[in-house]
């Protein structure tokens, strides 16, 4: 007999894999805070080979609400399959001189997202994401443009992590650390002690990146800390702004930057 | 002392209070489906006083994607706050002649939702909702107008209850079951036996109503078997069709139409 | 037609009801923190006709684990009808000269029992609670006896409110802040402004109560700050000891005290 | 710099790591039920290398309701990091003449058992899981000994997969695939498709179980269709009987029997 499936659970059909074979297709809107926190610990969050960016400490804390679908965008009508929420920080980072992010902490509400992460190297957990939506009408909504207030806010492990909010005051080009190629390491232990674990440096094979309808503003963020989480090791130290906008990718497989990832 | 609250918990601020007093402003997204049921049985859930309406069985399941807040809207800026999802079925029906809306199941996803429900008369229970949503950009969205797809389904005791799918087809004027009066029954069991509980007919109290971007199309539904839920009992014999639209209102408070809800 | 239910959803037969009407049969296990608030934030918590305790400031966050079920006990069968886990406050006060208790807030993780607990009074909110579970074998539990300890966490809203932990010493007799009837308000407020709601304090309906295996030990208790519960205003300014037991009871109804609640 | 971690996501100081690094230790309940599933069903989901059991088609349903930790056991303190729930089916198979068994399906509650799982091999999916507890005292609890009921239900993807029910009926030997080592396909997919993914057949490490309070009986169980999970290509053609029963378990590394799992 042979087992099929991109990841565990295998069965003889393959469709009862947690993740189906890229490429994975996404469509969602963004609020990012873009700021600096200390270029220490930003530098002690790198791997080898991995540089801190020209600014040093530079960051953002970025949450997103996502659709995401393989080809046949059949997931699309059971939002359960397709529909969920994320945080995650980005440290602007350089690799062999080109600009590259690096991301540190990620958090996820679905377990094919956090399976489908690990793969890429994005070190998602499970958290509650919330993020301002803007509808069209009514005053439960932000208005359309300059004043419009949105939020961004973190909870895992029963603890609220981030808050984040931004004030728009006007269309914007894209933030560089949306678009920046992220470089991520690989890490699945060994389970025999005599053979080796994946512990690889990777860049993640985003393509087809779409931004639209980008806006800046004013913004606030709070990194709490937590007995268990360590990201407020990356709390500001200066807030530089934030961002809205739409967005949207398609991930199809990458490419190893170094055999070692940490 | 004095204790403040509109509801429990009561506190010397009233600030614990799960539901704040209305008014209450929605803002948000729905996808409908008209449908027939059964005409007996949609004549055996309605309350004394309330009669079918003109079309025998008319009815439908309505998802609801929504942002809810006070007059500052600092709710907006807390998504754990203000954000929920709500399915529901509403069934046609005439009030004096008049016609309304009867709701005999609603599911919502927010403890605040839920009492907020009670109060009005929504026959509200937890459960987990998912509506599609449409991003501007990307492939893992519905594209924008004909042709697309929306679907809405509900779980609710970990099961799951409704699917709908809507493929929307041309712009419609607004469906007449979303913008009829609810006239809900407002039930609160007594405690102490010797005194008597709340059992009142009432009409909903929605002001500002507001709708948008209403298109219709071809619809699917399906109303699964539950072994504790009976919203089967209502599972279509035809489904006539779909919308999907934006929908806002203000609720503020209702009138009592009779002293019996039952 | 008429439409039964003891709770919304009303229905023909009666059996979509969100709560079934009482009895209502409770078992499981308890971990419990006394302590002191400040007397005057515990009074400021008292509605009209409750005085406080003997002992000022006598407090206690209790954590129960349980299932509940109706005289047929089928819902222990469906697990996800029957567990739910709870974190409540205690403060110990009296009622025309003899010793009750009154809850300030309550936090559960089911539905049903958000609701029937708002029937009997309870200021029930959604919560997330923790309780350590005691296993007979392996290292992953405390062990039996002296030294077990055993923690209790809540988390509301995203934000984690109260830790406890207990560290067993001996047996120990019943704590009275467990047994004391409970007084309750109840409210509901009006929909319709020219009618009243419900606006009552009454007292629980507690019956059959048993407790077990009752150990006390030391204790520890914190109870966090947080932007939308007050419950930090009934922190501890001292702790007394913590307790472990097992307790059962059947709540059938209770008595109206007084026709107001606050 | 270096950055330290078990799994994802890694810091510097390796605390961040959703998975500690092992042994791990485990306490908890079991509700198990035996059956046959069709023969040619089973032999279709083992990988190369183990063959069916004696018994074509033995399979079992197996709940836990389980604690786990590491060495300093101080996640039992907050039980948010400890406390998680399964489900998963086993089959009876034979590895070089050897009894074993497979692990086709599987769910757990928390992202932490997750990822540990997919460490191991287990192909674990999130669910939602309850099992009925026994509690000493009351009418919400089956009573002990025998005539007890106990169930163990599933669902995942909002949609119920499993139920069981056990009605005890005598103490009873441990059951065989219970304490069986588990043979598991470990498959992480490469990233850049240069490079190869992790794809092992492994045994599972298991040390130091404890079994104890085995009680047998009567059982039920019914595994439910779903358009996404294949769990029901394993129903029960015949069901055996149930057990219920305290279990304790080591888990510290395992043993790789094959280059390929599949």
């Amino acid at each position: 007999m042979t087992l099929f499936g991109y990841t565990l659970p295998l069965s003889p059909s393959g469709r009862s894999s947690l993740v189906p074979p890229p490429p994975w297709h996404f469509s969602g809107e963004v609020v990012m805070v873009e700021y600096l926190a200390d270029p220490d610990v930003v530098t002690s969050f790198m791997p080898p080979g991995l540089e801190p960016g020209d600014r040093p400490g530079l960051a953002a804390a970025i949450f997103g609400d996502w659709q995401s679908c393989t080809d046949d965008a059949t997931e699309l009508l059971d939002p359960v399959r397709s529909q969920y929420r994320e945080c995650y920080v980005a440290l602007a980072a350089t690799w062999q001189g080109e600009p590259v992010a690096r991301c540190p902490f990620c958090w996820v509400d679905k377990d094919f997202s956090l399976v489908r992460g690990l793969i890429q190297g994005y070190p998602k957990k499970m958290g509650s994401i919330g993020i301002t939506r803007a509808f069209g009408i009514g005053r439960a909504t932000p208005q359309d443009g300059a004043g419009a207030q949105f939020a961004g806010t973190l909870a895992a492990g029963e603890r609220r992590l981030v808050e984040a909010r931004v004030a728009l005051t006007a269309p914007a080009p894209a933030p560089a650390l949306m678009l920046a190629p992220l470089v991520h390491s690989r890490c699945f232990p060994s389970w025999d002690p005599a053979t080796a674990g994946v512990d690889e440096l990777v860049t993640g094979g985003s393509t087809d990146q779409w931004i639209d309808n980008v806006w800046a503003g004013d913004a606030e963020l709070t990194i709490f800390d937590s007995p268990h989480d360590e990201v407020s090791l990356l709390k500001p130290v200066e807030v530089l702004g934030g961002y809205r906008f739409s967005f949207a990718e398609t991930i199809a497989g990458g490419r190893l930057l170094s055999a070692t990832g940490r």
